[in-house]
């Protein structure tokens, strides 16, 4: 069930800076999380002195109506770190450089989606399954129902967090640079936007496939066009 | 004065997991730093209940020699947080999807420098000058000639913190996908990793530079060859 309420900003997600690069649309959260390969998850770590230390980890996810899901092994620091305790998951598409006339307006377009919440342990094995099969689809497409699915001790091995994406912020820059009204009348420098982008190459097929194998469709659709 | 002492693994920065991803040489960090457009910095922010919450934003970035430089507006939140606190600075570079016969081996391949450290505000002029020149450069080389320098009420409104590269960590995955034994021999699925890349495509000029204008050797040599 996809929740259709738009973004409340909370304490936490409320924009300190630059107000009008928050969206308030859900679609807008969706589509950057969508878009996404890996994402940046923060957790708190303790020190051996009792404190506390941030650690930001790139992580796969994957997303199923307003759930995130993470996985790891069942070993990992971050995951052990996250789960039943406030965690921020970032995720950030960046679409150009911003060359301004001055330096200090030079910027960069991005969509980036921020998420805060707690957690919690995926344990329902068919649940688990779910999750996993959309965190393999984020980044590879088509790969769940190509390859073989995962065996119990593979699932054993593996945590899965789901996070709420109750409390999230989208914030997007697009278009020019925004200069000086004098900068652009003395017209000294160039201005403008180069495109970002990312692309996914001709594929390296593994050494130990046998001659000959063809590049399956789901791999072939994730190219990017000549 | 570049620190030629290889990369020690601290509690922090030790690996967990997959140690023979963990490269020691404080070139292959200089490499992964220098290479990347964005960082992602992780700082403790106080909660209203007395708690504290990790945050995690993107952020542009410089390095010159063994210190990383981070700025921003002096009112925002991440970087009050972070000045004089443990932070956490992780640069990703997704370098490929792996693709393997099972959904259990799928991986990426990349390249991802952690920092941790307790960055320290920069105010003498010439050296916040210097950290802010590095900064421009990392994303948009040879603008800091080009564009108008900052003026005394740019650089007074623009907070930069120095964190030390002391600890830090690379982790580097590369290759084709590890599979099993047994699905290789039954040779059922496609294996092989498309490389991800990112492309600086055709410049979108500012509309209000005047008509004619031509786009400057620095923004030409940063896009990506046809």
């Amino acid at each position: 069930m996809t929740t259709r309420t738009p973004l409340s900003p909370t304490p936490r997600t409320r924009l300190g800076r630059a107000r009008d690069r928050a969206r308030t649309d859900r679609a807008e959260l969706y589509a950057v999380l969508d878009e996404g390969l890996i994402c940046h998850l923060g957790v708190l770590r303790e020190c051996a002195d009792g404190g506390a230390t941030p650690m930001v980890l790139p992580t796969c996810y994957g997303r199923i109506d307003d759930v995130l899901y993470l996985h790891g092994s069942t070993g990992a620091t971050s995951l052990r770190a996250g789960a039943r305790s406030q965690v921020c998951v970032t995720v950030t598409l960046v679409d150009g450089l911003v060359y301004a006339r001055s330096v200090f307006h030079h910027s960069a377009n991005y969509r980036c989606a921020v998420v805060y919440g707690v957690p919690e342990p995926v344990t329902d094995p068919a649940a688990k399954v779910r999750a996993l099969r959309a965190i393999v689809e984020q980044a590879t497409p088509g790969s769940w129902d190509h390859a073989r699915p995962p065996d119990r001790k593979e699932l054993a091995a593996t945590s899965v967090l789901a996070l709420d994406l109750t409390e999230a912020s989208v914030k997007i820059r697009t278009g020019p640079p925004v200069d000086d009204e004098a900068d652009v009348a003395a017209g000294a420098a160039w201005a403008g936007v180069v495109p970002v982008g990312t692309t996914f190459g001709t594929p390296l097929p593994c050494p130990l496939l046998p001659a000959g194998s063809g590049t399956p469709e789901h791999v072939r659709a994730r190219l990017t066009p000549a």
